[in-house]
């Protein structure tokens, strides 16, 4: 029986999943316990700058977990494939989350704390104050970072007033102005420049199943959507190749604009046309601007899942 | 949109289960939504003596629900066979519960919290002092006989540390003798003396899938398990009937003494040997005495999946 137990994020890491690893990493060694935070694959540069700048050494790299641990606490997911690929090896201790749940089951009673808040660090915030553990300012400029990412500087739909709330705490602790460091943080992570068009694509990309239909969202934040713009054809060619690799029927590139909160959507596919319905627009060049969309999770997916089922 | 949300526990109530809706449904009406404590069944005497005791009445029994509500919130359960039947009908708000999480699924983001404790009360216990809602003596006597019931007076193996803290809180509350109280209870529900012999069999009878093998295990509380071993052919013939109906490789009928907290097995069917190698007795008569023996969860369900896997 190996006593200690690795805490990691979803794959494919964000700075919410890196920066609540780390957290509660820290939060379970002040009560005793016996924890790593580890990372399922490279860090982001948003997340590199978060970690720089409060720090923080960035978490080893696991592509296993059964070999060193017979225990683990997911933080920021929970549904498996999204996880580790020998999750299934191992036993869940505790999950700590903020999205739905599926695919996922125990066979012991679990830990398991999901509020429908907008970040994953919010509800680690409410967990130090639980257990009378004082944040120290390297933690909180993680959380406040986490916030910032997921929220997108709270301007995301997803976005609630506890996460505001949490924010503001942190922001004092962390002793840094939110919206300065917020802003310099995001634009770090929206550095494009050493990204070849395929990198663009699979950055941040998620399948999903709509009504029968295979359909991909990709999205880059961006303060200059122009830049990518100017790659537009290439761009399409590169969407184009992956559609009949994947044999998809539907594929969505989101470009957003951090600074207007805009974003301009690439489409390609036999279902193109699901687009124009779902946000009632008309491509042109298979392109359209969507005022005020920066939320694949509320903004994108349930109205195209909407459309194609 | 309809605005009421229902709370409910499991089908097949137990103390802990109408207890925890009704108390979580105090705590939500005293933070102004609008809720209602429903049962899925008939309630049970245990339970009955509970409410009386604390002049609670018993609350309203549904087999749907979508047809007056949207939303939901489940208690001390959530495996959709184990909730109400038409649950894929209705939006699942939240979960309080202690059990391990399988066979269940949401499509939004969900507030779930789950603790590995011995009883759903004991995280309501939290949950009052977390949102600074005071609890009432009533309240406090319900909580408390729902940690009573579930850790058949502390005497379970399924019992911890924070289930005994919790209801020694709520005894101050509830202005009760806990053991006076609690062991009045348990007898309250160990009243088998309206129970016919098919009655005893479905009590409390739950069905497992082990190794390959269609096994039930029911169990009964008692203060006189002499008085039910009395009847011990008529159980035998009824545990017959019952296995040849549902096509059951065992049959496992535990009957508990909450007195001495042991147990007497009466097994049946051609996995019958397993009870032997699984608690390290020998049956005679098809009966043996498990020392010891209180829970099905822990004690008895995982013990026979060893031996029989």
């Amino acid at each position: 029986m190996l006593s200690k137990t690795l805490i990691f994020g979803h794959k494919n890491p964000d700075t919410d999943t890196i920066a609540s690893a780390i957290s509660y990493a820290y939060l379970k060694e002040q009560l005793g316990e016996e924890v790593e935070a580890v990372s399922l694959g490279d860090i982001s540069k948003e997340t590199a700058y978060a970690l720089d700048y409060f720090g923080v050494k960035a978490p080893r790299i696991v592509k296993t977990v059964k070999n060193e641990v017979d225990h683990v606490i997911l933080v920021d997911h929970n549904e498996r494939q999204q996880s580790v690929s020998d999750l299934n090896e191992v036993k869940v201790k505790e999950v700590i989350d903020h999205h739905r749940i599926a695919n996922f089951e125990t066979s012991d009673p679990v830990y398991y704390r999901a509020e429908p808040v907008g970040c994953t660090a919010t509800i680690l915030n409410k967990l130090f104050k639980e257990k009378g553990v004082t944040i120290p300012k390297h933690i909180a400029g993680l959380m406040l970072s986490a916030i910032v990412s997921d929220s997108l500087l709270f301007k995301s739909p997803t976005c609630t007033t506890e996460d505001i709330a949490a924010a503001k705490e942190l922001e004092v602790i962390a002793k840094v102005d939110v919206n300065v460091y917020g802003l310099d943080m995001l634009k770090a992570g929206a550095d494009l420049s050493d990204k070849s068009v395929d990198d663009l694509l699979t950055l941040d990309a998620k399948p999903f199943k709509m009504g029968g239909y295979a359909v991909e969202v990709a999205q880059v934040n961006t303060v200059d959507p122009s830049e990518l713009l100017g790659k537009k054809e290439a761009i399409k060619t590169a969407i184009r190749g992956v559609i009949s690799e994947r044999e998809l029927d539907l594929f969505v590139f989101l470009i957003t604009d951090i600074l207007t909160n805009d974003s301009v959507v690439i489409a390609l596919g036999e279902q193109q046309a699901a687009v124009n319905t779902a946000f009632d627009i008309t491509l042109e060049d298979d392109t359209a601007i969507l005022k005020g969309v920066v939320s694949r999770k509320k903004q994108v997916v349930p109205q195209l899942t909407d459309t194609l089922s």
